[in-house]
């Protein structure tokens, strides 16, 4: 894997054996100079711990580290858990000589379990020994559940002719579901910018990629997207030019990561774009990808190889918006397979049925009816997602 | 099989090889005399030919006669589907020498296929010629798709200490969500009522009963209940206690069949009821109810036997209502997992995976809050169910 980082970071990940023994799960990342912070958070009323102590912390608008576990959600672990989180922070905080409301908290895994506190205060001396400014894969993999990839990314743009980075490692395989930032991601970038912004950009770039992602419906407690900028490449954002300019590569950054998290679905052997046009508006247009794209039925044809139109236009009917069945359209790639309210024949379903052998194909859905449109990124639902989750806690 | 009948109704189940030769998949419910029609349809934009024309039919406010086939849905047929829904009504009429506008239809089975006219119509002959009394268990096999097991049940009741009598048919296994009638069921009785009366009975049953139902959240295009009451009771519904009386028993005729679609969803192993209460209002029972027994992650985890309150936690969490996490007490049966904000510890967990193992069972979730409450029957979510729909039209 080429190395990737971001100037004035470092990361690292380390074995705390929260999990078992010889994989990764206890990372961090590390500002070398005060960065300003932003974030975006989980809207379930349900919220572990660590989501709480962030919201809190990040109203500084300047953080230097975030520590991230797998194996344990440290949700609805009461009183104890906001301690284990917070005893977290504070022992990264030691170790880095650093004041604890600098360090962010992260959890995620099993929810309702207490922290192993013992294994995590006693894995942070080497985890803060381990931080490099080459360690984010190191980090990517710690904070990996049912994850099957490391998911990491690093980005460049520029401004006035001036070089800025934007990195982030993700993790989320399940539980995905377009509500928020539905898993965790973390963002790095050498820019400098005011803490107010950094969540606005952060929470637009959500809703252009982690919020046009479905696996299961799904959304966790521990949801979690942050950004830390340093301002070390001297960049500062000023106007709306730079402004468009930074959310363009953060989008970019983002939005590659959502469609590697749904590639990576749990047992996810397809990921199918799902367009829809001519809606009503937008709004309407998202609904309609939405309720398509997180159709169990949908999506176990589509695992099938099953080119079922009939269920796609069938969960498009339940949206709950306006459309007029005779005057959809709907393709596979750009093969049409329902036109004038009738299927267009076995001979388009043979077709379609070779683009549903690809690993990534498009669904096309126009309604014809005004100019809304949306784009939904889904997977198909196979044997593995049931195996992956009645077996995940054993 | 125990006899089940209805005074002044015939039915008849034959083979149209529509599907599979040597399967029912042509089925017909006759009244005697003129009967009083009432029905309730999908809320689905996008609704079958049967649908549109029953629709209309029932305007009327009588009908003698309804034809359903399984193995094809005709829907998104264009003007041709239309027209073979008539055809099947006229045919039958004929046959039966009434009019046909008292000739209801109906269509289960794939989307999207042109029906094959000539079986049908080849088969309505010797359909007319089954009808007999006992004739129901044959429809109720007739109609069956992804069903495993006929569906049918009669109870009686008492108004004035005059008997009458409630049968009723049904299929349903996949599709199945809280959103109207969310398969096929036809009530025959021998009551006495005005048409107004009976679509609003039977509009309160389906709420009660297939509306707290939900096996994966799909809503189909051809979903409908139809009920019709020849009289031959001299039981006439006149007035409120009537009213109380006959919806009782329709109540339990319909949520009857509702408890056995959920446990002969498709793939399912259990039949698990969802009983939220100490909500704000009945609604926001209803939608916590509705989120936690349509939840993938929760289904599964049902599957896999593991007693995950947190899933179930997090489900009520994204529900949309107001709750307070630390207040919610969850239990199976009468295991107590959550409690203050907490889980109640490995011992509990044990002793409810005892439970789990039952093929029914219930889980308690109590958000103490308010005195809303809400029941939904969900059921796991396995291996087999992906199978079901990934194959379906292979």
């Amino acid at each position: 894997m080429e190395k990737i980082s971001c100037p004035g970071f470092q990361a690292a990940g380390v074995e705390a054996n929260i999990k078992k023994q010889g994989i990764r799960d206890l990372g961090l990342i590390f500002s070398e100079r005060p960065a300003k912070v932003g974030g975006v958070f989980t809207r379930n009323l349900v919220q572990a711990a660590p989501v709480v102590l962030d919201r809190e912390l990040i109203q500084s608008g300047q953080a230097r580290a975030i520590v991230v576990n797998s194996g344990n959600a440290n949700c609805c672990t009461g009183v104890q858990g906001m301690e284990d989180a917070k005893t977290m922070g504070q022992s990264v905080a030691n170790d880095l000589g650093i004041s604890s409301d600098q360090v962010l908290v992260a959890s995620t895994g099993v929810i309702g379990a207490p922290m192993p506190m013992d294994k995590v205060t006693d894995a942070i001396p080497e985890l803060v020994k381990s931080l490099s400014p080459n360690g984010f894969s190191d980090l990517a993999l710690a904070m990996m559940t049912t994850d099957t990839v490391p998911k990491l990314v690093s980005k460049q743009g520029k401004i006035n002719s001036n070089k800025f980075t934007v990195t982030a490692v993700a993790k989320g395989a399940g539980m995905i579901h377009p509500d928020m930032a539905t898993m965790l991601c973390f963002v790095c970038t050498d820019i400098d910018a005011d803490p107010d912004y950094l969540s606005y950009a952060l929470y637009m770039a959500c809703e252009r990629s982690f919020n046009r992602i479905t696996v299961d419906g799904d959304t966790s407690t521990n949801d979690t997207a942050l950004i830390l900028a340093n301002g070390f490449s001297g960049v500062s954002i000023e106007n709306s030019i730079h402004k468009a300019s930074f959310q363009g590569v953060l989008d970019d950054v983002l939005l590659y990561l959502a469609r590697l998290m749904v590639k990576d679905g749990e047992g996810a052997t397809k990921l199918v774009e799902i367009n829809v046009s001519g809606a009503l508006s937008d709004g309407d247009a998202h609904a309609v990808a939405g309720t398509i794209g997180n159709s169990n039925l949908v999506k176990t044809a589509l695992f099938g190889g099953d080119a079922n139109w009939g269920r796609i236009l069938a969960a498009a009917g339940r949206s709950g918006v306006y459309l007029e069945p005779d005057r959809i359209n709907i393709s596979f790639n750009d093969v049409l397979m329902y036109h004038n309210g009738m299927g267009c024949g076995p001979e388009a379903e043979k077709i379609a049925t070779i683009v549903m052998k690809k690993p990534e194909y498009a669904i096309h859905v126009d309604l014809q009816i005004g100019n809304g449109k949306a784009t939904m990124y889904t997977c198909d639902f196979s044997y593995d997602y049931v195996k992956i989750n009645a077996d995940y806690r054993s």
